[in-house]
């Protein structure tokens, strides 16, 4: 016997956890860095924290136009911009664009980045960039653009719309159960994802009821791990559906995981009993999927691919990408049939358990 | 409300579990990194699987002398080995002397290491160093002697006789638990700390009864968590009455940790009940220090300080000097009334549960 074969890297990054005192801990990340000319970027809704640390540490550049999916032209202007003021690191304070915008310049410059998150986006944890250019996304893994350090200040998410903050919470908590059966899962992103899920269900519960920075710290600590945890384990079945969704029918990014996660967890849940019953625990249910299905109802998550507006005639076509797409290692062996089942259900919010009946069909 | 508040840093490292492959595994982590003139550090019961990986990968120089605490002359002359025949990669293969020795030569050279361990002591984990000199060991914390690559073959250690093998198991769930309590305890090495106490458990247990790899395996899966752990969260309690006691009276290291940290658990359990009902369910059990007790009596772990020749007169100084030292943070106050009746009780192997009881008196 004998089973334990695997190779995790870890990734170096210092993250500070620090309500109410993000300006502060970043002035002292940039000092201790022995940086001393700050480029800031900033995004709709926090140029006014960018403007506190402006006015404690003076940035060399403040850059303000942060735009979603970071544009080929925006990294470009700005990274010129970097160059040409002698920036020595950057500071980005707002959700992906912002963080996704800086890690354009890294990729370019080298420069270090000091990441300030104001959504679950959970990009700062992560090694990826993405630059957009004529339409097309393209993606890529660099150690050099991982932030070096991360200031989460539950103050910064308070403004976030609850249904916003709902769907966010709920699209990092796939990250953490999509990376339980990821091509590179293994035992140390496994204990990660099972924590972050932890942490997202009582974020979750908290932000539903109101409970304020106590719930908001939750979810930024759940949706940090989340990233560890994704950047760790790589994208499982239900990143590859919800990137041929997002991609093929231009659904909201945060909603679509939220809807297909459930669907994505009944298919795969009664394949891996250990790990299922793992993850009730960590939800603080008997049973996994109806832990997620309480805590939906709860929370009031998004329930349907109707509802935001993918075309019902368009499964097909998903089906078809999808099975272009499904990751090594997928515990439940992925077909037309199975992802047809667990798409319709998806797109009429239809209780998941009818995917695992169908998905225990298939296995005995 | 709101309490989350932590600095966090995660080291970089890559780790490889690959039992029966470690040779393979090593010359494939070399050629990775792009070195190409290996020194290679065994150490007595090693040797033979530096020499096969001699005869895969020819080393500049393979250095046979590792001794326990790195003396100062040893490590200056395999320092000087290292630069005379320029090597660019160390590949320590054997216990905390050969990766000790790895990093006291990365210390003065910066040359990266690859650690293959062959005990459970955990070091590989850790960028502390320490290296002795007249009879005095200085140790350090120095990022560049974190090893770069750990590769752990659960065949490396068949041949640790099973109460060494308890002993260094126990000590490495020394250094998850007292990482609960520990200066720089946060959320996500308790969360480490706490999965690599429930692989440690299972894996005592199974090599308690003689079951081979798969204990191994999840021996030093716990022990790799556990020095990851412990190098986050610092020395608690417990590693300062050890580090007392190893250095007054010479006491063996495993074993004294594996006596004293049950006491040190009943001290602190009973005052961080949402902590101790964690470990409980990490250890199998509904109550931690029930659990704790129960699993050494199954692994036969080493019961009392007096069977490892303390003198019982010592008691008196050893309360002195750790009181002297006694972290930050620790969640019960510690005295020379309590510190007293903890070291008498581990000095006669009694039963925990009257610190527990003594504990609960003075915080009441």
């Amino acid at each position: 016997m004998g089973s334990l074969r695997f190779t995790h890297d870890t990734l170096a990054q210092r993250v500070v956890f620090s309500t109410g005192q993000a300006v502060d801990a970043a002035a002292e990340e940039i000092t201790r860095l022995g940086a001393g000319r700050p480029m800031i970027i900033s995004a709709e809704g926090t140029h006014h924290v960018a403007e506190k640390l402006a006015a404690v540490l003076p940035p060399v550049q403040h850059w303000r136009d942060a735009v979603q999916h970071v544009p080929r032209s925006v990294a470009d202007a700005a990274t010129a911009a970097a160059r040409a003021d002698e920036a020595d690191i950057i500071i980005s304070i707002g959700g992906g664009s912002a963080t996704g915008l800086a890690k354009a310049i890294a990729l370019d410059t080298g420069l270090p980045i000091i990441a300030v998150p104001t959504t679950y986006a959970a990009s700062e944890a992560t090694p990826v960039w993405g630059i957009t250019e004529q339409r097309t996304k393209t993606t890529g893994t660099d150690a050099g653009v991982l932030p070096r350090v991360v200031i989460y200040d539950a103050d910064l998410v308070a403004t976030l719309p609850q249904p916003m903050a709902i769907a966010s919470g709920l699209n990092a908590m796939a990250h953490s159960i999509d990376s339980l059966w990821a091509p590179k899962a293994d035992p140390i992103n496994r204990a990660l994802a099972l924590e972050s899920a932890r942490a997202l269900a009582t974020a979750l519960r908290g932000l539903a009821t109101g409970q304020g920075q106590a719930a908001r710290e939750q979810a930024l600590y759940g949706c940090y791990l989340s990233g560890v945890t994704f950047a760790s384990a790589g994208s499982g079945l239900h990143h590859k559906i919800c990137h041929v969704l997002g991609g093929t029918f231009n659904l909201p990014h945060a909603e679509t995981h939220a809807v297909v996660l459930r669907y994505v967890a009944a298919l795969n849940l009664p394949t891996v009993p250990a790990t299922a019953a793992d993850l009730a625990a960590a939800l603080g249910s008997e049973d996994a999927l109806d832990g997620l299905n309480r805590l939906y109802q709860q929370v009031g998550a998004p329930a349907s691919l109707a509802e935001l507006d993918m075309p019902e005639d368009g499964i097909t076509e998903a089906v078809d990408r999808v099975l272009k797409a499904v990751p090594a290692g997928n515990p439940v062996e992925v077909t037309a049939d199975n992802l047809t089942m667990l798409l319709t259900a998806a797109y009429h919010g239809h209780d998941p358990a009818r995917i695992t009946d169908f998905a225990e069909g298939t296995t005995r």
